[in-house]
């Protein structure tokens, strides 16, 4: 069981031996109010994170950068819909038989339970492939190669199959099958033909979706990157697939694309190339294709990860889905190795053909004389881990200080207002202030504690620009800004102050 | 099966014979795209539903004047948290035991399923109260009175508990059982403490959250009003209970509230008075609560609902929830009668001291040189059936047209860009000019059709004004802007053009 908070003030973060860096922000991500176990009063089961107040806000803030750049700037069609659907949905689009782990458990005292794959792997002892084996075929190895339970070294049992969907029971004698959605992708799917018509849509058409995904994973881990229940953002573009020339691809053919395609996987380090040059070479297939992969690293970048801590890996035919055209995994460099942030991916017309297959209605439109069932390609975007990875990136120790520089764009509070002391009028001015600027911006009013110890604590939780009204305010109307990232301290006018921070705020 | 849209442009409504104004705003709403069923393509399960690119805009804009209103200018802290919690959360709040329906079966083959309580009370039988009845006591009524099933007039069999909660097995053997939140006050509750120390919070200490609701509700009914999945925005303020005078009330004393006390439940019509009279009056017990049920009604007709369609009617200590220290259910006139649209509950210290208890953690704070376990006072709004309730109400059909008088803030688009015809260049020039409003608001561009028909589809899904390109325009620098509303027409130098609609879309 998790213990209450000390009934203290939070402190800044000091830089523990000992700990890693995901540590440390985990740790100040709980105290200062960034994210935390859900029901952690109690014994929390794994993987149900709460973002609190800070974390709510910075969230908040992503949502609707995303929608912005994803959903205003690409004129898509935005969707908000239910979480549950019916079973044939899943059954349509395949989850039904294949969102699986091939699954084991040990036969000791404690029934640890793992992947069969990820076991056979890590035993070292077996170099073929591990992709599109059967339970069986995993088992066999299993035996063969006398593998066990890594925890207490017993015997494992059969491998077998478990469907990571929540299943519901749906209606007074549950005779309605719905799953929790894994993914978002599905409405949009079988939605499209009803954006389609309702908006007088043309090829290609966009829908966006954010929303929460849930999927019973059997080992959640690293803190927000592996969870039950997250949230997504998603573009679906549906497309005629002979009109792949895009007219936006002009604009990013000279961006430096971060790429590890198939053929140099076995060498493991990413290529930094104009996109123009992977598309000669054959390694992204068309300019739509292009435009959103650049699109995708020029976002990630915007927000503050370094180029080189980036990358599109491009899986092999063996790891992409049957029907799969094309897939890149867009991951980021962290404390756990590479991450994957933006599942990249061009479905073909599978997903549609199928639900039509199923709910025997006719899903393609008719443009330009021609029946058309729409190919899909979509950016899907995981929003939590996301945010934490930006946190891990932008988490700063000098020994000296720690400090968040988060963008400004995604910072909870763009600027903390401190009266130098509480008193002699100071607080009164400082607060008058901080309410001036509230209309503008989010504040932070704090008019308690020396000033370094409250120039720390906005450092630790990301706050761009801490401004201090002092005696000489009173005489001069011009106040201390201190920058997070620098400590810089500069003197602005009162007067001035609005859109001095505006111009740097953007 | 549903069947798919007829492949044909959107018409607006025609004012059909013998429609309800809800039929007409539910049929407009699927064929426009607000909202229309979950998974259409097949059988849909009832109570599930998506909201279309314009529903979704509708909505993420009242979610935005929500957070404005409650929780920015409330100074709360929101939290955005995990629909899933363990179970032993709804054995302390008291769901597992207490949310539930009495059921009953009828004996016919298709074993119709009611509520026993609804069907003794419609037969008008038995004239006693049914509340706090237990399922032995309504049996036996059932069997006295012999009440059959309405629909087959069979037997109806014993009374039983049905739990409204979605019960999930999470783990690999669902070791872990949850539930899906029926609402999402328990989170707040259960975070309270951490929200209060890390963000050095102070009582009153307010918490917002805007999430889904998950209901297993066994006859979903009334489009949006009575779904199976459902947001909320709720707003809890903890409050010392000693502590009731409220800073902000003088700004609400005056306001005229519409209000159903018990005492006047029997007359039915609900009184228009001033706030502070209702609190004279003792019909309200304090002015925290007077403040927040004004700030309720203000919030609902600044939306346009009339005021004389809105009330707060008092719920009856038999009504409440045992440890209910007052309640009101805010209601709002339909086709289907009064509909509750916010609940406004003052919860006592009820729901810390049960998770005190059962989580073995000390919940309350030091304030004062005084422990304190805080109340709790809560408005709990109904997002999606406020929404569908506003549509109807600003639903117009004058025999001539129809339209959609939608609060601008709320409106899906601000303003539509038409040419008056699509060649001569008009098209082109009045796209560029649909391209420079759009940086500044929603802008829907229709170059097709007789101009009277595109007035009448941007009328009825609520576009506050429309701007007309004619042949004058390329001379005179001005274009036509019409009122949805009045249909009346001005014209507008398009220097002026933005800073005219900006003033006006308030």
């Amino acid at each position: 069981m998790m213990s209450m908070p000390e009934k203290k003030q939070p402190k800044p973060a000091q830089a523990e031996e000992g700990q890693t860096t995901a540590e440390q922000v985990e740790a100040m991500a709980k105290r200062r109010g960034f994210f935390w176990p859900a029901a952690q009063i109690y014994n929390p089961i794994a993987g149900f994170w709460n973002y609190g107040p800070l974390g709510t806000a910075m969230k908040a803030k992503f949502v609707e950068l995303w929608r912005k750049t994803w959903v205003k700037e690409e004129g898509a069609h935005e969707l908000d819909t239910a979480d549950m659907l019916p079973e044939i949905v899943w059954v349509a689009s395949g989850h039904s038989q294949g969102f699986n782990d091939k699954q084991t458990i040990c036969t000791g005292k404690d029934k640890h339970r793992w992947r069969a794959d990820h076991l056979i792997e890590e035993s070292g002892k077996v170099k073929e492939k591990l992709e599109g084996k059967t339970t069986d075929e995993l088992a066999a190895l299993i035996k063969e190669h006398n593998i066990r339970c890594p925890k207490d070294g017993s015997k494992l049992g059969d491998v077998f199959v478990f469907n990571l969907m929540f299943s519901i029971p749906v209606g007074a004698l549950g005779e309605n099958k719905a799953y929790l959605k894994p993914e978002t992708t599905q409405s949009s799917v079988i939605d499209f033909p009803f954006v389609y018509r309702s908006q007088r849509g043309k090829l290609p058409l966009k829908i966006a979706q954010i929303g929460k995904s849930f999927r019973n994973e059997i080992s959640p881990r690293q803190v927000l990157i592996r969870m039950r229940e997250f949230w997504m953002a998603e573009l679906q573009v549906f497309f005629n697939p002979k009109s792949t020339d895009w007219p936006d691809y002009n604009s990013v053919k000279d961006f430096q694309l971060r790429i590890l395609p198939v053929d140099g996987r076995s060498k493991g380090e990413a290529l930094t190339v104009p996109v123009s040059d992977a598309l000669k070479k054959g390694w992204i297939p068309n300019q739509l294709i292009a435009f959103y992969l650049a699109k995708v690293q020029r976002f990630y970048e915007s927000l503050g990860f370094p180029r080189e801590h980036l990358r599109f890996k491009e899986l092999t035919p063996e790891e992409r889905a049957h029907y799969s055209k094309a897939h890149w995994d867009f991951e980021v460099k962290t404390d756990f190795g590479w991450v994957e942030a933006v599942n990249n991916a061009w479905r073909g017309d599978y997903d549609l053909s199928r639900h039509q297959q199923y709910s025997k209605q006719k899903l393609d439109v008719f443009e330009d004389n021609e029946h058309i069932l729409p190919n899909l390609y979509e950016p899907s975007f995981g929003i939590d881990r996301t945010l934490f990875m930006l946190m891990l990136t932008t988490w700063h120790n000098d020994g000296k200080r720690t400090w968040l520089s988060l963008p400004p764009i995604l910072a909870p509070y763009h600027v903390a207002v401190f009266p130098l002391v509480k008193k002699d009028g100071l607080d009164v001015k400082a607060e008058e202030l901080a309410k001036t600027l509230r209309k503008r911006f989010d504040v932070i009013f704090d008019p308690s504690d020396s000033i370094g110890r409250r120039y720390a604590r906005v450092d630790e939780v990301g706050v761009p620009f801490a401004v201090t009204f002092d005696y000489d305010s009173l005489k001069d109307g011009a106040v201390t800004v201190r920058n997070r990232d620098t400590t810089e301290q500069v003197r602005v006018k009162i007067a001035q102050l609005e859109s001095w921070l505006a111009e740097r705020l953007k």
